[in-house]
C-alpha cells in the first residue's frame, strides 16, 4: 500500500513536471493539481462539477444581540436562496455550480418551498450564552442528516455554505474550544457590528465560554455553541469525504466546521482545499493554526459559500492542466539549455 | 461632466450596497464591480466574454545567456500555443475564452501557419545589452500593430500574454528606468535560472543599463530594452483601453508593458486589472511602485496570460453580482437592526 502509494505520488509529480512549463512555474496550480489526483488516485483526475449545499439554522444567541441583523435575516435570507438572488446564486449560476438550500433549524414555522430540502432539527438552538445549544440527540441527527447529505453527493467537488444570524458567535466558540485558541481575538464584526455591539458581543462571548472547560471535544463543542448549520456542515464534510469529493471550504464559519471534522477524522485533510482568507478577523488566526493556506484572499466576510465559489474555477483549471496540458516531448519544446 | 460623472458613481455605489449583504462584505469583488461599472460608464455593466492575445517575439540579449532555456523555446511555444498544447490554452478552454497568438518578432523564418496572426517586426531584437533592441522605425511598426490589435478587441475584457526567452530581462530594465526603481531587485530567476546563471545575467543587465541615462521615457526605455512583444502589448493595451476594454494584466511582463502604456497615457489606469501577483522577485516592488493589488497571489511565474486568465472568472462574478443580485427591497430582507 505504501509502496504503490508511493509510486502513484512520483507517478503524479512526474506528469506534473513534464508539461510545457518550467518545472514549479505554476505554484499553487501545481500543488492543487497534486492534491486532486491524490485524492481521486489518478494522473487523469476529473474536476468538471461542483455543487454548493447552503446550510440555513438559527441561533439562540442571535436574540441576545450578538450580531447587527435581526434573526429574521436567516430566514428571508433562505428565500433569498431559493429565488435565485443571493450573492452565492449569482456566483453559482456564473460558474455553472448547482446550488441546494438545506434548513438545519430556522426559527419559526417550517418553510414550505419545493425547492427547499427541509431537514430542521428545531426551530433554533438554545441560547448558548446561557445552556448548550442542543440536545444530545439533536446533535446525533443534525450529523447524521449532515453525513447522509454529504455521502449522497454526486459532483467531483462540493461548496458548503451558511447562513444563520448570530452564527460568527457559534464560530469563535468552535474555534476557541476546539483548538485551545484564545477567545478574544478570534471574536469579529460579522455582518458588521459596531464598537458597542462588538464590546457587547465579546462579554457575552466570554460568559458563554466561561460555561464549559477551556478545552472540549468536537463533538461537546458543537453540542455546547451549536449551531445546527454548522453541525449538519461537518457531518456533510465527513460524508463527502467519505464519498472521495473534494470539499472547497469557504470562510470563518466553514472553517470552524472543517476543523470539527478534521478533529472527528484526521485522516480527510486531503479532500479539504481552503477557497479564501476572510476579513472576518478569527479566520487568519485560525487558518494559521491548522496550517492551511487559502486560495483567495478577496477580504470577503459574506459566507453563503461565496468565497468557496471563487476559487471552484482555479481548482478547475488545475485539474485541467493535468489532462490537457502537451508535454514537452509530445510538443517537442526544449527543455532547460 | 464632473456632476454626472459624480451622480453615476454614486449611483454605482448605493447599487452595490442595496444588494442583499451587509455594506463592503464581498470586498475586492465590490470594489472590481464598481470599477468595471464605472468603466462602462452604467450601473449594469456586461463581462460576458474575454479574449487571451500571445504576443511572441525573441530577444538578441537571450543568446547572451540570461535565460535557462535555449532561444528556440520560443518559437516551439508558439507552435505550441496554435496546438492548445500550453498552460495559457488549457485555462482558456476551461473559462471558455478565446485565444489568439501574434508573432511579434520571432527568431529565425517566419512561421507559416493559419491560425498565426503574423505581425512580425523582425527575427528578434538585438542584442540590448550593448546596443538599442529596435530601431526607431521598428519601434513605431510594433507599437502601431499593437494599437491596431487592441482597437479592434470586441470582448468585454482582454487578456494579452507573452512568450519570448529572455523577456524578464527587458521587463526589469524597463522597469528600471521608467519608474526608477534600482535595477538589482528587480532581477529574477525568470523561467529559474540557476545563481551562477542569475550573477551572470545581473551583471549583464547592470551592463546594458549602463548604456543609457537612468531614466527614461516609456518610449527609449522599449526602443532600448525591446522587446517587440512587449512594445505591442503596449500598443494593445493603448488600443484596447481606447475601445473601453477592461485590461486584465498577467505577471511581470505584462506589467511592465502597463508601466509603460501608463506613462503614455495616464487616462487609462481605470481599464487595468491586475490579475496575480507573480513569484517572479521584481513582480512585487513594481506592483507597490505603481499602487497596483493584484487579485490573486498564486506563485505562479509562467506567463502566457496564464495569471490575468485565473482572475477573469472572478471579474465577470463581480460584474454578475451587479446586475443578477436581489436587493434588500425586492428580496424582502431587513437591513440592521
Amino acid at each position: 500500500m505504501g509502496t504503490s502509494q508511493d509510486a502513484l505520488l512520483g507517478d503524479i509529480q512526474r506528469t506534473i513536471d513534464l508539461k510545457t512549463k518550467p518545472v514549479g512555474s505554476l505554484g499553487r496550480v501545481e500543488a492543487l493539481a497534486f492534491q486532486i489526483a491524490a485524492l481521486q488516485g489518478t494522473t487523469t483526475p476529473q474536476m468538471n462539477d461542483c455543487r454548493l449545499t447552503i446550510f440555513a439554522g438559527d441561533h439562540g444567541m442571535a436574540t441576545a444581540g450578538v450580531s447587527a441583523y435581526p434573526q429574521a435575516v436567516t430566514r428571508q435570507m433562505v428565500l433569498n436562496f431559493l429565488d435565485g438572488g443571493a450573492a452565492a446564486n449569482v456566483f453559482a449560476d456564473t460558474f455553472g455550480v448547482g446550488v441546494q438550500v438545506v434548513d438545519a433549524g430556522v426559527a419559526g414555522a417550517p418553510i414550505e418551498n419545493a425547492k427547499l430540502v427541509s431537514r430542521r432539527v428545531a426551530a433554533g438552538t438554545k441560547n448558548a450564552i446561557t445552556e448548550p445549544a442542543m440536545s444530545a440527540a439533536q446533535y446525533d441527527d443534525a450529523l447524521a442528516t449532515g453525513r447522509e447529505i454529504g455521502a449522497n453527493e454526486t459532483t467531483d467537488a462540493v461548496c458548503y455554505g451558511e447562513m444563520g444570524i448570530g452564527n460568527t458567535s457559534s464560530a469563535s466558540l468552535l474555534c476557541h474550544k476546539i483548538l485551545g485558541l484564545s477567545l478574544t481575538p478570534l471574536i469579529g464584526r460579522g455582518t458588521g457590528v459596531d464598537d458597542k455591539t462588538l464590546a457587547h458581543k465579546t462579554q457575552l462571548l466570554e460568559q458563554a465560554a466561561s460555561r464549559t472547560p477551556d478545552q472540549l471535544t468536537a463533538n461537546t463543542a458543537l453540542k455546547e455553541y451549536g449551531g445546527f448549520e454548522i453541525t449538519m456542515m461537518v457531518g456533510a464534510m465527513l460524508g463527502a469525504a467519505s464519498a472521495g469529493r473534494l470539499i472547497i471550504v469557504d470562510g470563518f464559519i466553514a472553517t470552524a466546521a472543517a476543523v470539527a471534522a478534521l478533529q472527528l477524522n484526521n485522516d480527510i485533510n486531503g479532500n479539504f482545499v481552503f477557497g479564501h482568507r476572510s476579513n472576518e478577523i478569527g479566520h487568519a488566526i485560525v487558518l494559521k493554526a491548522i496550517d492551511a493556506e487559502p486560495l483567495l484572499d478577496l477580504d470577503l466576510r459574506l459566507g453563503e459559500g461565496t468565497g468557496a465559489l471563487l476559487a471552484w474555477p482555479i481548482i478547475k483549471a488545475a485539474a485541467a492542466m493535468l489532462n490537457d496540458m502537451a508535454t514537452f516531448d509530445s510538443a517537442d519544446v526544449s527543455g532547460p539549455a
